[in-house]
């Protein structure tokens, strides 16, 4: 605030009489919207805008080069690459829009961003299965309870998993079609689930781009923290669209996107090559983690629906 | 404020604190960066965003409406066409950097945007010359002195103006190479400058992309009130760039990109078919009009340069 202060001081009562009364202009110009969340949108992002711009006194030049940054973010942006939607990512927008939305509730796991690499129709597997089909990656054996917020098991779960192999990319990120590290299948009666995936590893957020170049610009890492991304819906329950992360991760304090949350850290056991599969599997030789990671879920918000199949957060 | 606070009031402590949380990551996340005044800006970027979408509870669907919206923008954007500008402006964002930059000093005349129409290489014209070229539109006379705040005249200040035709459109706008309705003059050792343009008439801004739908969701108007363009400059004088208005013109209170200021009105007197004009030039019994605009300079600021030529405001 003292900065701020400050400044505000330097600017003549003329001067921010004028940039006053230019807000309040802007405002009154979305009075007449018929739609009042668009107005309540229009008017509140107007304030925020100009605040923004008269703290920090934005020079002509300054503002030619968010001009020209936003310009290269439209252009870089097609079908398969989401410059804006990597902006909302490192600015930290997408992880606070999912924070508003799954409000925090008792002991209920907490949420985080769904990521640009969840596509539908993922192949289902028996509980047991294996979702890595031709991923590369050491085995990691998944299992846990899903359960309510007062501990009561919750039946039937979907479970959906998704994420990179050990060279850090997705399937869809290949260009042939394979289908592989991700998949579905449903809790039983009691709530419990397990799945063989593979170990989650760090990788990059695209940086060859302007948000890659602000990034480097500012002194801050691409990389994304060690993940395995959870899509969990139960009949009554509040959908809970989150990662889990690995313990002792050097990357869990600076994390891209910004969606480590210290609840979604859980221990990825290692053993070593011999260790027995806890299925009795043949893991050839080689050695292989296991996590436990229990679900609670919160209930449905009355009115609220699921997600929308068209979602990128 | 009381629509905030109740919102506010709304979210639970543990939901601020996580939401606070996170906003005190990311600006921390920018600590390292080693341009004092990037890690500045992208900070207050960070907090004023912030307490938008907490402000809104902005929910995912409309964060997805804002990706598209930005994703639709950055793709009718090319060297011709600019939504960010046209965003930035309808905004008022693109006027709020001009009043920032252009501080209020004692009776200066008001700078109002650039506009995306200022093409360098204008024809220079002599005093009484005329700018309209093969413009189409009603002969318009205009003069007035250029003098500093103390009243003093300003010798041989250089005067560009450039405005559209009767037909809404700029000389650039048009597919063929014309060059109408821009031109620069120098004004005499006293200050006194005359010239002949066309009265200038009201256009909308480009309004066939995401930004002209804004506009018709929030129910505004996307005309820009009647105006002509100036940029002055003089030796030991700030520039100004700036427009005048026509007095009466009923877009003044509703300008889409909020270029109006009251103290840029001016009285464009008609004078009927007929008249004799002010240099006895030959009208071809048609009516005219005729505006004195008498021009206040600031005193340059020191170390600041002129405006540089890739400028949009």
């Amino acid at each position: 605030m003292s900065e701020q202060s400050a400044a505000a001081a330097q600017v003549a009562a003329e001067q921010q009489a004028r940039e006053q009364a230019l807000v309040d202009q802007v405002v009154a110009s979305f009075d007449n919207a018929e739609d009042a969340r668009l107005k309540e949108l229009m008017q509140a992002l107007t304030r925020h805008l100009h605040a923004f711009l008269c703290e920090v006194r934005l020079t002509e030049e300054e503002w030619q080069s968010a001009i020209g940054f936003l310009t290269a973010a439209g252009h870089i942006t097609d079908d398969k690459r989401q410059e804006f939607i990597l902006l909302s990512d490192v600015l930290g927008a997408s992880m606070q829009t999912i924070a508003i939305n799954n409000e925090a509730y008792a002991n209920a796991t907490e949420a985080t961003v769904l990521g640009p690499f969840f596509v539908e129709g993922s192949p289902e597997i028996p509980l047991g299965g294996d979702i890595s089909f031709a991923a590369a990656g050491q085995p990691c054996w998944v299992e846990g309870t899903v359960t309510d917020t007062d501990g009561n098991p919750v039946p039937n779960a979907r479970i959906e998993v998704w994420e990179a192999d050990e060279d850090g990319f997705y399937d869809v990120q290949y260009d042939d079609d394979r289908t592989a590290a991700r998949g579905h299948l449903v809790a039983d009666e009691l709530g419990h689930y397990r799945f063989w995936a593979i170990t989650p590893t760090p990788y990059p957020i695209p940086h060859d781009g302007p948000v890659g170049a602000l990034l480097a610009a500012v002194g801050r890492s691409p990389m994304r923290a060690s993940h395995l991304h959870f899509d969990v819906r139960a009949e009554g329950k509040r959908t809970l669209i989150t990662h889990i992360f690995v313990r002792g991760d050097e990357l869990l304090t600076r994390d891209a996107v910004f969606g480590v949350k210290d609840s979604l850290i859980y221990d990825f056991v290692e053993h070593p090559a011999g260790t027995p599969a806890p299925d009795g599997r043949d893991l050839v030789d080689r050695a292989w983690s296991s996590v436990r990671f229990d679900i609670v879920l919160a209930p449905a918000v009355p009115g609220a629906g699921t997600p929308s199949a068209d979602r990128s957060l």
